[in-house]
């Protein structure tokens, strides 16, 4: 194949249509909804038709000891590295049909093009569908195993219900030990791209088609706990009690007005609080917050994590609670592989497609592959920047721009393996 | 037995003690603690319990269709009502031994007592263990449904969750509609006394022994919803999103301080909140609140609600966020009856005890009970006024002088029946 001819090359936009059609049916919930939390039955589902498509297109299948899923195309010499592309097949509980989904399905439609097309080039192609990217167990428990970063204390202490971890994992057929032994040798890799969708409004605000992820931010979970004293509700008054959601709520308004007037450029969540004991009539002893926050610089972590632990102890001090703090683990700022980010760009400009750099406040896995070889991402416009909801949308025309522009970068770089 | 004779009963300690104990050990929790949520397997045990004491005891037992366990003592002639003692065997999920579970000893002992000295009353007595005082289910659903005040709306809109109110009222042989048609007839009731712990410091800081309730405070249930938008928590700018977290939060802190500065006299808890979708990294889009309110008097519930409603409305419009109010119940303020709280007082006197009229802001059995007879309570000392907690405790001095001052008041009162 000359080179012109690769260049006219385009995915087959009529099978992808149909493969994210299909895959947008294996747990669905009302018109556009999607529930497949990592290894739950609908997880596993889409997990398994992504295998049947995989073995379907003539590609390897193979699964590694962290449960990801990987289909593997030949098309260079024989011990070459691959360049990988993915993302994730599974979903927070009420997500949409294009995060991580959109990744994975332009994946595996960029190595069934170049087979189809029988290109030869100086690396080994793969795609890969990574586990629990969303975190409802551990946070990047695929990516994290096979980048040899997951610690046998993220699976002691897991983000979600420690019991629902063990029961999916036996459910899904692995171990604690074989995820810590998932990492891949770097040697066999020759880079990582992802095709994401943005989750924020900025390509969409900015009518740009393509993002040009130049750094992907770091990202911090804890678990805060404010602890008063349970007493009946009806017989304590007011001015006696210890209650625990005073602190609480005083937290949730003091970090929304921590990071809008002295971190701007940063973001916190509180996404998830629960009260104990959780009754009308008892006063709240205890209640624990799910906080995550987010930079793209390691300074600025540091910074917003004393500013933030501070104002927790200052309000549990307010209210005379005590402050539980639990570190659930995190993920360094990460910046992309120029070459990569330079492959991108001429794809983009050679399909005819305006393009942007644009940093990712949004974690991927490709943060924690990272660790292995250098990574790129690419982004395609979220409508008016929903995301982790029913709502999430990207038109499809972007979808196929995106898996293209995928296309196009991976054969660029691909054929200039040697200078990478 | 002559006046004198009678005036010299007491209850039997050791015996009242040892069913203390044998009750205490259903449902035990760590050292202290009980977990017997209404139609558990450990509250079911409890009530299976309780009717081998009243069968064991020679007494008659019944259980009508609301599941409350009934035990009858035919001391007066026939066709005479009885005069009812009781409270409720379920607790909170992390509640301590003496809430309900004390004033339904007592009113067994009571009856035993009377039964073993022989005494003929002009009324018979009769003890009660009330289903679901605690509200895991709905709220007074045994003493509602007795008093003929349930509705099928609090059914079918329960406080707790639904599925498990079929599922536990299944598992008790209960239904709906044999639930409705409950009532008892309130010619066949001469009146109802009811010991239970203060719940409160109020006795114990002014070290009396003994509580006479003289008027049991209303009480509200509201479901309070603030709705925003479900967005990517690392994508979308904190002054971009509509947290609903925030409108929660700023009204349970307004609460507080409405309560504190303006309603000195009343009560208002937000006992549990529900985030959604509940995950580090989406921001929260409906946060609901379990919220009730308190006062001893029907106007200042009014004045209240509109406060409390008010304040909600206006936590949600400053962050831009919508609000859902579901009423999910109430109990009227109640007043005992003065021919009632005139035997507790001869009773505590005659046995020495201090005593002092209160009004109970906690709600009770008595409270549902007094739309079909005079109701009277009488309270015993909670230490530091902790209540639905493992570390509730009232010397056991003070439960047998609550159980002797039981016994007095209704005999006294039963002996002068013709003229209540």
């Amino acid at each position: 194949m000359t080179t012109q001819e690769w260049q006219n090359l385009r995915i087959d936009e009529r099978r992808f249509r149909d493969d994210f059609e299909a895959l947008s049916a294996i747990g669905k919930t009302g018109e556009t909804g999607i529930n497949r939390t990592a290894l739950s039955e609908a997880h596993l589902a889409a997990r398994n038709w992504f295998r049947q498509k995989i073995e379907g297109a003539g590609l390897r299948f193979s699964q590694d000891s962290a449960g990801n899923h990987h289909a593997y195309l030949p098309c260079g010499p024989t011990g070459v590295p691959s360049l990988l592309m993915g993302s994730h097949l599974d979903s927070v509980a009420t997500g949409g049909r294009y995060d991580g989904a959109l990744g994975v399905l332009a994946a595996l439609e960029v190595l069934r093009t170049v087979r189809e097309a029988g290109l030869r080039l100086p690396v080994n192609l793969e795609a890969i569908d990574f586990t629990d990217e969303e975190g409802t167990l551990v946070s990047f428990l695929g990516s994290f195993a096979f980048s040899g970063q997951l610690t046998e204390e993220q699976l002691s202490n897991p983000r979600g219900d420690p019991t629902m971890l063990e029961e999916r994992l036996l459910f899904a057929g692995l171990s604690h030990g074989r995820l810590l032994s998932a990492r891949r040798d770097p040697k066999t890799l020759a880079g990582y791209l992802e095709l994401h969708v943005e989750q924020g409004p900025r390509l969409f605000d900015m009518k740009k088609r393509i993002g040009i992820v130049t750094d992907i931010s770091g990202i911090v979970f804890y678990r805060l706990t404010f602890k008063g004293r349970a007493d009946h509700a009806g017989s304590t008054p007011v001015n006696e009690r210890l209650d625990a959601s005073l602190g609480a709520s005083a937290f949730i308004l003091a970090l929304h007005d921590l990071i809008a007037s002295q971190f701007p450029d940063c973001y916190a969540n509180v996404g998830d609080a629960k009260f104990e004991p959780g009754a009308y009539n008892i006063v709240p002893e205890r209640v624990t917050l799910a906080v995550e926050f987010r930079s793209a610089t390691d300074s600025r972590i540091e910074v917003l994590r004393v500013a933030i632990l501070d104002q927790a102890r200052r309000e549990a001090n307010r209210f005379n609670l005590s402050l539980e703090i639990e570190f659930l683990g995190e993920r360094r700022p990460v910046q992309t592989s120029s070459t990569l980010r330079t492959a991108i760009q001429r794809a983009a400009k050679h399909l005819g497609l305006s393009s942007i750099d644009m940093i990712s406040y949004a974690g991927h896995d490709a943060q924690a592959v990272a660790a292995l070889c250098p990574v790129g991402m690419i982004f395609v416009p979220s409508v008016n920047g929903r995301s982790h909801t029913p709502e999430e949308y990207t038109p499809w025309e972007d979808c196929v721009n995106g898996a293209n522009v995928l296309l196009h970068a991976v054969v660029g770089v691909a054929m200039k393996w040697r200078v990478l």
